[in-house]
């Protein structure tokens, strides 16, 4: 098969696009903004969000379901989140369609208008704490430890699969809190899950670190994230959890009794990863021959191809292949076999390396003669021939290999590509002409960050949770500096 | 605790409502027609959702995700399903808001109108095959087997926590085939999982039946759905599975090519349940103390009370506790234990009680002196002590004879309440005395079936598929009948 692939060096950005659609994960559709996903890239996000649910449960949380509506009313209830999420959203006006006069369309029903305006969520922290008021009572009701997995819609202008779309896939958790220290503990607790989940599973090195006043969450009194670096040198926020204070517990009137009888607001954090870390992903790890996925979420880790003259010679391989397939399923090994008499092998080769199988297994006549197999790793696109002796520990073992390679390839990318400095001129030259992550001094004002941004559109990516204190000066304005922060351009 | 949950004789609707409220698993939200589905009824939800998802995988289904958004033009494609369900939707109009004059609030901005409205998916046949134009182009493209796990919205004036909401959660089949008999094959394969799933994990006794024309879903050639009966002898239709012939190719203009080269449009079927199936579980099984969950979706099988007086009591029967767990848990059961000091036992007997858990053991000293534990089954509410000795044998046990015992109550009701008459006058005693099914011979023709339903509410729930042929007269205006239909009120 022809894959059709523009080259990173020529267009990066044609290159994610081609891939995302040739490598049959998503597509535009026929509504502006909105993806369509396809099985193969929607199997990936089974993965992950199997995984994250899993992880969520054993650090205590439990799944709910919040409307999808929300009245426009809940929305100028806390003033920042107002600004921060009231704008470009999805409103619906009216409940009824009707036939028009000629019978041959449908037209909205002017009498079915509604008297509120309900905006379709683009992040729920309103409907959730409005639900919270009628559960909470006492510090007996608390903590309250819920996940959400929804769809929601932020209206965009520019689009692009996976990483910006009008309506995308997350999670969004929301948790309430007898106090401030179990909020922040909490807020902690998922950014760390967050990165653990990316490192361990998506094989993807993150920094983890506080927002800017800029940059945080409409509401928030802090926010955590983790920033990843793509092959382009341009950050991409993978996941990020809010501490809320009291704001959402003021707006929407949430009080509890503390073991002393006291009343008080109720601390509250929100924390969510959406399809976008698809992007991440599909970004961080894939070269011009196409995606490259780490096996703890391949939809499948291995595929079978055989090579064969004669039906007879399919019989036996095949054969040989349902021997293999059953040893590797024992080790919960995923793979899939294609005895498909319509391609041919090559064509067949190239298309698993297109959508980033991690280990090919090819098997001929000859392979079944001698007792071996050809393996190719998609990784390093290297192949090998092994014994069909202890073939499922063979294979299990590069497995583990080609999740570790992948990680630190990137993680190796990443240590290339950031740079410390402390003169403006080599800040503006580094981001001109390599990207990456710059550790660079700041003096703490949103002023500073803003007129950085407007002239270089870089902004800080983040404060890093374990920067080292060392004093300095802001690169662009000299006043003092305690750390160092990352900017970079980002996603 | 007092459960406060009225009686099924004196009030069936508020004893349904009562029970869905107190035992925590969903309430009415500040959003007129949603509900909010709290973590406890969620985890049923989570129950139910892995299994289907598991059988709907073994046999041969992707899951995918289509946009949450229809252009309305859409609707007008297909004559019959603009009828259906181009009535009551939400529409969107705006995609933005922005600040009232005195700055306090939010208003929709009249400047963001879209040229086109979008309609947010009553279910997605239209916006699905619209993609599937693309995807398709030869016999090799097919079948395409998806189903999407998707929220939806069909506005409703009357609304019933997961009877009939606006917004409800359900899974969508969606599939294309080459060749009329393999989409015939598909609906009746479908419809048979549904009946699987819900004899086997429901413990829900269904018929399986075609719908007559006036009960078919909107652009189907052929219907088949799932029945239940409730406790109130009213029908719940529990699931659907549709033929829809090539009606939506046709609307979408969706060819492909046969092996021999020619021309065709291509075959479809779709298939659906939804949270309703979460009443339908709820009204068969639960009684005046709360609900009865079949342990294999019940959100935890076990719950172990600890009867105490003194700190050194308590300790003890916590590390029996923890060694039965971790028996029960080697045999994939699932088990809580209540240790809270705040409650006591007979507030959370009564609590477990109200949500249904299938098996409740309760320990004291004399039970650890005596190496026995007390346990109370949910279905009989029969107490019994047992040895601790094959502990786990013996529950795991017990939770296959509850699972198989509430199907049986089920069945029994259901066999005592379908009636056979051939009578109108009879017909009509029976519904207004007693409801259940009624075997009745029907003429075939869809004004007789709304003559029926205007005088008595009575519907055709189904034609059963495995109906005996039988010489009959119809009920209602005496003309000739081969086969016996299943007439019922319903939700």
């Amino acid at each position: 098969m022809s894959k059709g692939i523009t080259k990173r060096s020529e267009n990066y950005s044609q290159w994610y696009n081609d891939l995302v659609v040739k490598a049959d994960l998503a597509e535009n559709s026929a509504v502006r903004g909105s993806m369509v996903i396809k099985p193969y890239g929607f199997a990936i996000w089974e993965k992950i969000q199997a995984q994250l649910d899993k992880m969520f449960k054993e650090t205590g949380h439990e799944n709910a379901y919040f409307p999808l509506f929300i009245p426009k009313s809940f929305f100028s209830k806390e003033a920042k989140h107002v600004e921060g999420f009231a704008k470009e959203c999805a409103v619906v006006t009216h409940y009824r369609l009707k036939a028009t006069a000629d019978g041959k369309g449908v037209e909205v029903d002017p009498d079915a208008k509604l008297e509120e305006e309900l905006i379709v969520r683009p992040t729920s922290e309103t409907i959730i704490w409005n639900s919270y008021k009628n559960w909470i009572q006492s510090y007996r009701d608390l903590p309250i430890l819920i996940n959400q997995w929804a769809n929601v819609v932020r209206w965009e202008m520019r689009t692009r699969l996976f990483l910006r779309t009008s309506e995308f896939l997350w999670q969004e958790g929301h948790t309430a809190h007898a106090t401030k220290a179990e909020a922040i503990e909490e807020t902690i607790k998922m950014v760390n899950v967050y990165a653990e989940f990316a490192e361990n599973f998506m094989a993807l090195p993150v920094i983890k670190g506080t927002k800017s006043e800029n940059e945080r969450f409409a509401g928030a009194l802090e926010t955590y994230s983790i920033e990843a670096l793509m092959q382009d040198g341009k950050a991409l926020q993978s996941g990020t959890s809010h501490f809320l204070g009291q704001n959402f517990a003021k707006a929407f009137d949430v009080k509890f009794t503390d073991k002393e009888g006291k009343l008080d607001y109720v601390w509250a954090t929100s924390w969510g990863v959406s399809t976008r870390l698809m992007g991440a992903l599909i970004m961080a790890h894939s070269d011009d021959n196409g995606l490259v996925l780490p096996p703890k979420l391949a939809p499948f880790q291995v595929v079978i191809v055989p090579i064969y003259k004669s039906q007879e010679e399919l019989d036996k391989i095949t054969n040989k292949a349902n021997e293999i397939m059953a040893l590797l399923r024992a080790k919960d090994i995923t793979v899939k076999y294609d005895g498909r008499d319509t391609h041919r092998p090559g064509h067949k080769f190239a298309e698993y390396e297109l959508k980033g199988v991690p280990v090919r297994i090819a098997i001929g006549p000859r392979d079944l003669e001698q007792n071996n197999v050809e393996i190719a790793r998609r990784d390093t696109l290297e192949k090998k021939i092994y014994s069909q002796d202890n073939i499922a520990d063979t294979i299990s073992g590069l497995l583990a290999d080609i999740q570790e390679n992948i990680y630190n390839k990137a993680h190796k990318f990443r240590e290339e590509n950031t740079f410390k400095t402390n003169s403006y001129q080599e800040f503006k030259d580094i981001l001109e002409n390599k990207g990456g992550f710059i550790l660079a001094h700041w003096d703490g004002t949103p002023e500073t960050e803003e007129k950085i941004k407007a002239e270089t559109k870089a902004t800080i990516r983040c404060i890093p949770i374990d920067a080292e204190e060392e004093d300095g000066k802001c690169i662009f304005t000299g006043k003092p500096s305690k750390r160092r922060v990352i900017f970079a351009k980002a996603y």
